[in-house]
């Protein structure tokens, strides 16, 4: 048996209608290439990814700073709350096996910077200009990368 | 769209031939029951329930001490690595809608009480003697909890 | 240079008069012998521990589970927020070189078990009734114990 | 009773001759000013910092990552082992008054980011460009600073 591959989708609770669509797209792909999604459960980035994914037939994970399920937005399948508040962005970032950052504020750049400290590859669109960041030319590109990803870790 | 009913499989990472059948039986009724299994990812108790879990077809979380995801036993779908330490206990025993606590030591008995200071219900075979655990008579009974408990949240 | 001695004191944030008078006996105790008080920070125990402390002159810590200093109780000199809520029960456990439990109820068997997890000694005087704690027959031997683990970690 | 003012100081636990000289001038600074330090325990400007204040004879906290006491440096007075890993940064970030910034990789980065998030005030000398920082002049305007804020506070 392989374990699933995960992609954290991480971004601005509040978003624009650009950008919304953009994360709604994302999560599409990461359904479609079969990876899990994975993020922080509440709105804006967030519910567009699991929005996108769920309608492609994908799993959508949650991990919540509070500790009501409740919380989630509607298209989380799985909801862990943490009740640890801003401390749970350290597991949205460390868990998966790679990070796509979309527009976001500080606590984006914090789950950046988590991934990067614990070696999990961020790639992203428009997202914090960060040197060690892969920036994608499109969307479109994702699904390449993740092939990359899962082929490097037979998964 | 609604989230997925999670049950917590908490107890030891050493266990007796007897409990390892318990435990397995315990993830094969949580499968059943279209529930997640969730538990604290590594060897024993965990690994008996996730290989329960995964013969009769369901979905398996495992969420670690550690940061490593090869640290998981073989039958985790969905590896979380935490970095936390013992801390992830907390995160096992909070996050789901009920706890079925098994033989275990001090960790086991943590996650109890953490499910307990967190209104999550724990209900056990042969676990600890506390006063607030629904003791089942025989696992038989587990299938029913999970449906009063599915039925009382509108999972 | 030498880092200084912790003690953290657990129990209840309801305490009856008589477990109070305890809470704050120990803390001035633990003062006296030049060891820092550690505790949840909270009312209760906590704070007729830290109040024992400050009035013999020691210093005390309170390890909140919010994210405000204000919630602290007013005899803790050193206040950290978590914002972790109850997994701060860990860090009251797993920090100290010893602990004292006094009475409480499932969030302080949570610490106890997370400080036998990791192999911080616990000490007692009718808190739960836990094999490997070590019962106090009176408060009065507290002062030899934390002797005795001063000279063994040469604090 | 007033609970003490507590500043972070955060930078690389590699640094450079003139970076260690400017976190040992931050933390006699910041002892002077009977404020407590608090840090991530370990080396570079942590410990640069650690020996700036145990110097001028202040009171010195390390939240660690690991379990174990002796990670600290041997200039920290009061060692909380998190056993949390980077997680702990959120600690370090979110329980002081302010942030001191240094130079730093990303583990600085995401301090600097979780203490904007929980509405810390960051102050920094040359460290990471984000808009929300207050960059001073000179470490001579720190101590002005801890004064403003210790004011406000009241503290």
């Amino acid at each position: 048996m392989r374990r699933k591959l995960m992609v954290s989708v991480i971004g601005g609770h509040n978003c624009s209608e650009p950008c919304s669509e953009e994360a709604e797209e994302a999560g599409s792909i990461i359904a479609k290439s079969g990876a899990v999604l994975v993020c922080g459960g509440l709105g804006g980035v967030m519910e567009a990814a699991c929005r996108g994914a769920k309608l492609a037939g994908g799993i959508t994970i949650g991990i919540l700073p509070g500790e009501e399920h409740s919380e989630a937005n509607g298209y989380v399948d799985i909801v862990i709350p943490t009740g640890m508040g801003f401390s749970r962005n350290t597991l949205v970032a460390g868990c998966p096996d790679m990070v796509l950052a979309l527009k976001g504020a500080y606590g984006t750049l914090s789950e950046i910077c988590f991934a990067l400290v614990g070696d999990v590859p961020v790639y992203s669109t428009g997202s914090w200009d960060i040197p060690e960041i892969h920036e994608l030319s499109s969307l479109a590109e994702l699904a390449l990368v993740i092939e990359k990803i899962r082929s490097e870790k037979k998964l």
